[in-house]
Order: C-alpha cells, then sequence, then structure tokens
C-alpha cells in the first residue's frame, strides 16, 4: 500500500471505532482544518519568525494534516495528484521570470 | 522515493525556481496555511455542507497541503510518522469506549 | 466621550498597563484576530448552527472585538466610519435587485 | 441613538433589503469572521509587520467588524459590555505584576 494510502487507512480506522464519520461532513472538516490551522498559527503569536515551540509546532501540524487527508478522502481526491496539479496550475500564474524573487500575488506581476 | 517525498521535491524546486525561500520562514507558512483553509472554508460559506463546489474544493485544499508540506520540510518533520504519533497521542485522550459517538472534546467527556 | 472611545480607551489602558504595546505590530494583531475568530469557530464544530454555548461565543467574541478594536486604533481608523464606508461599497457590489434573497457572492450575481 | 446601535441598525438594513437574514444564522456568521479575518491577515503574508497596504486593511478589518457586530446582534450583545466584561475577566488570568512586559500565555506565567 502507498503511504499516502496508509496514512488515510489509519485516520478512517480511528475515526470508524468511534462512530465520528457522521460529525465528518465536507463543511465541518473545512471548518476543523480552519481552527487546527490557527491552533498552529497561535504557537507563532508575538513571536519572531523562529521561536515557535516545534514539539508543538509537529503536533498541530499534523492535526492540519489529519483533517486535510479526510476531507481529500471523503471528495476521493488523490492527494498527490491534486498538488501536482496545482503546482501546474501556479506554474502559469507564476512564470519564472515574472515571479522570480518576488513576493507579489499573480494579479500584481 | 517515496510519494511523501516526491511531493515535496516537487514543491521545493517550485518554489527554488522562483527563488522564494527568502519569504518563506515558519511564521508565514503557518499564516499562509490559515490563509488557505479560509479560502477552502468560504466555498461552504451560506451553504449545507454538501454544497460545495468540489472542483475549486479540490484546489483551495491541494494550496493547504502545499504550505502545510513546505512547513514540514522547514523543520524536518516525516509527515507520515508526525501523523501516526498524533494518531496514538488522541486515542488516549478519546478513548472508544468515553467517545464513541459523541463530538464532545476531550475535556468535556 | 464616544462609545467606540471609551472601550477602545479601556484596551489601551488594559495593554499599556502591561507594557504590550511593544507586541503589538499590525501583523500579529491581524493574525491575533484569526486566531480569536477560530476559537469562536471551535465552538460550532461538529455542531448544528445554533447549538454553540453562548456564554462561550460572548467571550470569544468579545475577544475578536478587543484585538479588531486594537488594529483600528492602531492605523487611527474610526470604527463607526469604516463599517458605514464598506456597507456603502457593498450596496454597490450587491445591488438589491440582483442580490436579493441569494448567497452568490458578487462576481457570481 | 447610540454610535454602536447605528452601525448594527445599518447592517442590519442593508441585510434585510437583501433578504438575506435567512442565510445567517450563528455558524455561518462565525464562519464568515474567521474568512474576513483571513483576507485580512493575507495582506500581510510574506511581509514585515507594518508593510500591508492601509487602504485595503480598512475595508477588510471593516468587514470583519461587519461580521462581529451581526453576531453579537444575532445573540443580543451588548458589544460594549461584552468587551469590556472581557478585560475584567483578563485582568484576573493576566495580573500586572506577573504580565508586564511578557506575551506569555496566563497559562505559562
Amino acid at each position: 500500500m502507498s503511504e499516502l494510502s496508509s496514512i488515510i487507512e489509519e485516520l478512517i480506522k480511528f475515526r470508524n471505532d468511534r462512530d465520528w464519520a457522521q460529525f465528518h461532513n465536507p463543511k465541518d472538516l473545512a471548518l476543523a482544518i480552519s481552527v487546527e490551522a490557527n491552533e498552529l498559527l497561535e504557537l507563532f503569536l508575538w513571536k519572531n519568525p523562529e521561536e515557535a515551540n516545534s514539539e508543538r509546532v509537529k503536533e498541530e501540524l499534523a492535526d492540519v494534516f489529519a483533517f486535510a487527508f479526510l476531507l481529500a478522502e471523503k471528495y476521493g481526491f488523490d492527494v498527490k495528484e491534486i498538488v501536482l496539479d496545482k503546482i501546474q496550475k501556479n506554474a502559469e500564474k507564476y512564470p519564472v521570470d515574472k515571479a522570480k524573487g518576488t513576493a507579489k500575488k499573480y494579479n500584481e506581476l
């Protein structure tokens, strides 16, 4: 089994053991991703960019991944495929000759 | 090469081609995850849980994964390992006999 | 003194008593608004729209307001003025005859 | 009429003219606050703390306030009262002698 499939399988097993599929509709999963992303973000609040506690970053980032994998599974998305497709799209929005070395958004390039 | 390593390699190549490593400090990457998580969340706003446009969910979820992978890479985390470790921890916080069928937080069980 | 000015004065006093102005740059204040907005949002996670605990909604919403007022003060914005100006702008983006009864975004009307 | 009441009255009039009360349940309003908070936050992404475009900060912050006022109205909260009450609570969590000059969370003081 692939790496990604085995992670998702473990997450689904954890969920089903607790009978939580009933709560995991797409909207609440998206909401959970935002909530976890902000628990992660809070670790950086009032701090310099490198000053967050890396052990806690590890845990909160894992939670972001967990709900992101569950939402991908809900829609039947292949995570590798959707990320590589998005890189392709972004390569068109951010051509190297225009985007190199600047943090501007594509609509300001 | 593993699936996860090959995704991350593509993301790093995309970033380095544009000389963007200079912007990708951990704090701004965490901030980017929250911003992308909310572009995803907006697709569900004022809607029933199943009514979001799945093509757009695919793209916004891909963006969440992209920055989450880049932050993991920044800290040298193995994504599979941190997610499986977190499942382990959550299994202790949410024992099956107490958590089954309820959406309560662990501190309310 | 106006209602809004008196709220902001109390927030500034609380902040200055603790010598926290040094942490309150605009970026971290914006980050704090997102973090508090998600503590608020978490109260609705896995629940029906009306099921959040209203006492906790009150507290988390107060935190959102507190950092929003502090960011407004940082830029010298008059809260009443900026909200009324935005209503004016939104009235142009969402004309009554097109927007009535639909939750579509202005660019889909 | 008080300043706060007159802002909220304008927001309600804007909403009712478009027949949008049907969409404004508490959960979606909380979701909207997070979405708007992150449109605000995006203005600071990859930038130094003072580098956001202040005209755009003004507009996005106005949107945060708009949905925060609408959620307060939904629950019948008096904004001044809930913010002052929260300052009072935070004064107990962050006593001046312990919290002065440090950005630590109350549970780390």
